[in-house]
C-alpha cells in the first residue's frame, strides 16, 4: 500500500521516465539552448498564453523564491498567509536571498482574502517600514483549499491597486485546475496572475519545477536570478523532458485528477466517522482531520512508510493525509479502513 | 559525430538511466531519508574515507557556492585562480549567496601553488580586509590541467598553516583522478581537502553532485545551508541514484577514462599540424590550442554542434576542445582530420 | 514647549556637546585607536562588568541588527515580540544584512515571556525550517513596559536550555535601569544577558551607540562585521567621546530618571480624566493612552511639533506621549491641560 | 606636530563644531525631516544642479555601497580600479550588502580609463557572467591622482555608451576640485556623473557624508535602501549641520585647498633629495614616495603619530603621506627635513 504522507513520496509517471530516456539521444547544447527545453517554452505558452515566459528549475523551494527576487528589491515585501510553504518551510530561503521580509496573516484554511492586503496600507511610502511589493497565494494552499479563478482575480486587482504582483506558489496548481474543471490559463494568467511557480514534482515527475511569468517585461532578468541562484541545469534537456511529458497531452491533468479523487474518496470514506472531523474543505488532494490521538498514534505504528502521514498540528491532534497521481481506490480503502478500526479501538 | 564544445554535451550513459528507472519503486521518504540516498551516503565514505560526510545537490553552481557558504563567514574571502569557474562563469553566486569575497590570483595554466596564499598575509587581523578562510582549487582546473595529490597536500599545508580550508571544486574530480591513476581519497581527503565537490553531471549522470566534507564537524550546519540554498530535491532517491550508479562499480572511473584518452587522441593527433600550438598540457579530457583565425572560423561554420566548439579566448585566436565519456576515437579522428583540413587551407 | 512626538526629538545634553568639543584635539588615530575611544570602552567594563567588549556604532538600527548577524548564522532566527523595532520599524534590515528570519509572538505589553520560546521546540534539528538561535527583548520595550532583573534572568535561562542567546536592544537600557533603579550590570550581564544595544542617542547624544557583548567569546568576529556592515566610524573619538560623557559621571541617569519621572507625571495627571485610558503600564518614559479619536485630531492640530505626539494605533484611537531627558515638569504640565480641555471639549 | 597619516587623522573644523552646537536647538523632527537637512538638501542642489537629491549618511563607506546597491541587482557588477577603497578597504562590504561582484583594473596610478570597459563587451547578456552596471572611480584617486573634467566625461560617455551608470567615490571630492579650480558640479553632475559619494569628514567634519544622485528618478528607492542599510540618522540635523557649515560658505574649498597646498609643499621639498622618488603625480592632497626601507624605519621610529604615516607598498618601499585641512607649512617643514634627515643618515 502507498503511504499517505506526501505527494512527494511518489516515484515518477512511467511516461515522465520515458521522456527522459527518449531525451538521452547523443549530444546537444547545454544551460537551455536545446530543443526539449524550446518545447516546453511553447507548451507553456500554450497553456499560460502567448506573453508567457517558463524556465525550468530543479525544485519548488527555488521557484518560488527565485520568483520572487526577480520582482522584489531587498527593501520590499511579500505578504502570505502564516501557513504559507514560503514562511515555515523553506528554511529561511526568502529571506536569505531575496533579503525581503514576509508579511504574514492568520487564515481559517490557508487561503489569503483581498481585504488581508489593507493591514498595512498606513505604511506605504514610510521609509522605517518595509514595502508590501508581491503578494504569494499557494494553489491548492497548504491546507488543501482552492481558489476559485474569481478569488484570484479579486487578489490581482486588490495587488494591483496597490502596485504590487500576484505570485502563486503552484507546487499543486494542476491540482487545483484539475478540482475546478478549469485551464490553467483561466486560472492565473487569464486572472490577473503576474507570475507563478508551475509544479511538476508532486504531479509525476522526477524532479522538475518552471517560473512562469505571464508577461516578459516582469522576466527581463530571470536568466540571471537563475544562473546567480545556483538553478541553470547545465543539461537541462532532462528536466525540460519531463516538464514536457506533462503538458504536451493531459498526463497533467490526469495526474490531478486521480489525486484529487482519491482524496475526495478517502474523506468520503471518514467524513461520518466517529471521532474524525474533517477540519478543512477537500477541494484538492489532501484531506485534514483531526481524531483521538490514541487512534492517531495507533495508526502511526501499525501503518507502512516514513511515515504513513504526518501529525500536522500537535497541539490539535490534527492529521494531514495526501494522496498523489499513483493513489489507487485500492490504497484508499485499505487506508480508510485503518482509520476505522483505529478510531473504533 | 559528437561535438567538442562541453562534456555537459553529452547524455547520460545508460546505467545512469537505468540506476533511475529502478528507484522508481513506488513510495518512499522524501528529502533524502530514502534507501538511494542511505547507499550513496556509504559510498561516499568507501570512496572519501569514514569520516566522511556527502551531501546530494542538483548542479555545480550549488555544490561549490553551498560548500564555501557553509564553511565561511561574510567577511571571510575565497582565494582561487583568476580562471576558476567559481569566479568568471557563475554569475555572481559566492557573491550574492555566500556575501564572501574572491581573491583572485593569475595563473599560467589554471593551477594554484602554496606561494600565491602568502599576497594577503599581511592583512591578517586588519579589520579593513576580508580575511581569507577558504583556498578553492578547480580539480582538474578550468584549462585542462591537473593537481597531483602531492601538489594538493601541499597546498593544503599552506591552508591549514593560515587557518584556512581547502575546498575542490571536482566538476571533473573523476577525471583528475583517472589522470593521474589514484583512488578519489589519495588525490583530495588523504591529501588534506577539508571539503570538496563531486561532480556527477559531467561524467555520465543526467544531474547529480555532491559537495563532500572531509569530516563531520565542518558538515554541522550543512542540512540547513542546503535546504536554505534551494538544493534539497523532495524526491531525492532519483538524485542519489545516479551517483550510486557512478560510484557502485567502476563507472565513475571508466567514464573518465575515456573522456582522458579521447583528449590525449587528439592531442597527439594536432600537436604537430603546421599553425596549431597546444597552449596547456593535456592532463585531462580537455585540449586547449591556438591555431589561425581563418582555420578556427572555418571548423566553426562547417563542423555540427551549437557550438561544435568553444572559442576560449577571443584575442590570443585559443579553442578550447572539450571530450566526454560519449567521445569515440571515430569522433577523435574526425574531427582531427577536420582541423587539418583547415589548417591546411 | 517640547513635544511629546519621541525621545529623538530632543536634542543633545550640553555636557556631550562639551566632550565632543574636547576631543577636538589634534591629530589622533583613526578607526578606534585612539584614547577616548580606550575610554569609553573601559568605561563599558565598569558598568557592564570586566568580561564584556563594547564597540561603538552610529546609530540603534545597526547595534541591533550587527549584534544579531554576529551571533547567527543566516539559517537560525530571532525570536522577538511581533511589536520590536526590529520587527516593524527598520525597513528590513535584519532580513537584510544577517538573512535571518524573525519568528514573532503577539504580547499584550510587548514583553516576552519564557514560555513563548516553546512555540518552536518542535522544529528544532528540522532542515526545512529555521532554527532559533537569539532571544531578542527590548529592555525598555516598545510599549514603554519594563523587564525585571528576574524577568531577564529567566528569559535568559529559557534561551540557554535551547542554546539561544539573550539579546538587548537597550536603545532605551538606561531609562529601564532607571526605572528599577539597578545598575546597567544587574539588568544585563550579571542577569544573563549575552549582548545588548547601549543606546546613548536617545538618552542625550548626538548619535551614538554601543554594542556590548557580555563575554569576549562572542564578540571575536564583530570588528569585521562592524566594518562590513559599513558602521566603523574614521573619526570615532567623536562618537566615543559621546559615550565617555554618558557614562563616566551618572550623566546617563540623570537623564534616564528625568525622562522617567516626566513620564510619571503626565500619567499621573492623565489618568483619571474622563476618556481617557492608559493602556500600558507607565514603567519608563512612555505613555501610552486611549483617548476619543476628536480629542486626538484636535491636540495634533492645536500642539506645537512635527507631529506632538504620535497616533499609536489607528484603529485603536491610541496615542504615544513621549518624554525625553530635557522635558520639563512645565511641558508636562501644560501638555496634561492640553489633553484636558481637548478631552472635555 | 601633525602626523601624516591620514586625512581622517584631523580633527573637525570648529566652524563645523559650531555649526552642530548651533543645530541643538530644541526639538526638532527626526530621521531628516528637520530645517537642517532641508537647508543641506538645498545647498546640495546649488553645488550639483537643480536636479539632484542628495541623502546624508555616516560614512564613506556606506556613501559608496549604498549608492551602488540603490543602482544594481545582484546579478550586475561594479568596474572599478583594483586599487579603489571599495575594493582593498571595505572588508567586503560591497559584495555583502549589494551581492554585487567587482571586476577590477590594474592601473598605473590609481585611474581608470575608457578603454577599460572594453574588457568585459563580449559577456553582455551572458546569462554566466555578472553584467556591468557601474563603472566606480574614486576622485581624488586612492593614489592622490584627479581626474580632469574631460577624463570624466569620457568615461561617462562610455559607460553610458553601454547602459552603465558612473559613480565617483568623492572621499575627497574637494580635492580633486580644488586641485582643478572647477566646480563640484563641472566635475561630476555636468560632466556625465550619476552618482557620487560626497565626502565631508575628511574635509574638516566630525563625521558626515552624502550620496548625491544626478537626477531623482536615480534616487527613487533610495530613502529605503539608506534605512534598510542602517545609515538613517535619528537626529539627523546633527550630520546635516556639519555639511551645511562645509557648503554654505566656502569652507570645503578653503580646506581643500589647504590640504592641497601642503602636499604640494611636500612634494616639492622632497622631490631632489637623494634617494626619494615621487611615484605617482601630486594632484591632491597626498603624496606618495619610495625611499630607502632604512630611513623608512628611522623616520616612522623617530616621528610622532600613530602611525606618523602609512607603509603603503612594503615590497616596494613605498610610502603615503597625507595632508588635511589642518596642515600647516610649518609642520610640512618640519616633517620634510625630519625625511632629508633619515635619507642623509
Amino acid at each position: 500500500m502507498h503511504d499517505f504522507a506526501s505527494d512527494n513520496h511518489a516515484g515518477a509517471h512511467p511516461d515522465v521516465l520515458a521522456a527522459v530516456a527518449a531525451a538521452n539521444d547523443g549530444h546537444t547544447a547545454s544551460y537551455g539552448a536545446d530543443g526539449w527545453t524550446a518545447r516546453a517554452e511553447e507548451l507553456f505558452r500554450r497553456h499560460f498564453g502567448g506573453e508567457a515566459r517558463a524556465f525550468c528549475v530543479f525544485n519548488g523551494t527555488a521557484a518560488n523564491v527565485l520568483a520572487i527576487s526577480a520582482l522584489t528589491r531587498p527593501h520590499e515585501a511579500v505578504i502570505c498567509p502564516a501557513t504559507a510553504h514560503l514562511n515555515v518551510d523553506e528554511c529561511g530561503a526568502p529571506e536569505r536571498f531575496a533579503g525581503v521580509k514576509l508579511l504574514t496573516v492568520e487564515t481559517a484554511h490557508g487561503k489569503l482574502a483581498p481585504a488581508d492586503l489593507t493591514r498595512w496600507d498606513d505604511r506605504r511610502g514610510d521609509q522605517h517600514h518595509v514595502q508590501p511589493r508581491v503578494v504569494s497565494i499557494s494553489q491548492a494552499s497548504e491546507l488543501g483549499t482552492v481558489y476559485t479563478a474569481d478569488e484570484v482575480r479579486a487578489l490581482a486587482e486588490a495587488a494591483h491597486e496597490r502596485d504590487m504582483l500576484l505570485h502563486v506558489d503552484g507546487a499543486r496548481l494542476a491540482n487545483a485546475a484539475a478540482a475546478l474543471d478549469v485551464s490553467l490559463a483561466e486560472l492565473t494568467t487569464d486572472a490577473g496572475v503576474d507570475v507563478l511557480s508551475f509544479g511538476g514534482t508532486k504531479n509525476g515527475c522526477l524532479g522538475a519545477e518552471a517560473v512562469v511569468f505571464g508577461r516578459g517585461d516582469l522576466a527581463v532578468d530571470f536568466e540571471y536570478v537563475r544562473k546567480q541562484g545556483m538553478q541553470l541545469a547545465s543539461k537541462m534537456r532532462f528536466v525540460a523532458a519531463q516538464l514536457v511529458a506533462l503538458l504536451e497531452g493531459e498526463l497533467w491533468l490526469r495526474n490531478a485528477r486521480q489525486a484529487n479523487a482519491m482524496a475526495a474518496r478517502l474523506g468520503d470514506a471518514v467524513r461520518d466517522m466517529d471521532g474524525v472531523e474533517i477540519t478543512h474543505p477537500v477541494d484538492a488532494n489532501a484531506v485534514f482531520a483531526s481524531l483521538p490521538r490514541p487512534a492517531i498514534d495507533r495508526l502511526l505504528a501499525e501503518l507502512e512508510g516514513e511515515p504513513p502521514f504526518y501529525l500536522w498540528d500537535e497541539g490539535a491532534d490534527e492529521v494531514r493525509w495526501m494522496c498523489s497521481w499513483d493513489t489507487t481506490p485500492e490504497d484508499v480503502d485499505e487506508f480508510a479502513a485503518a482509520i476505522a478500526d483505529a478510531t473504533a479501538a
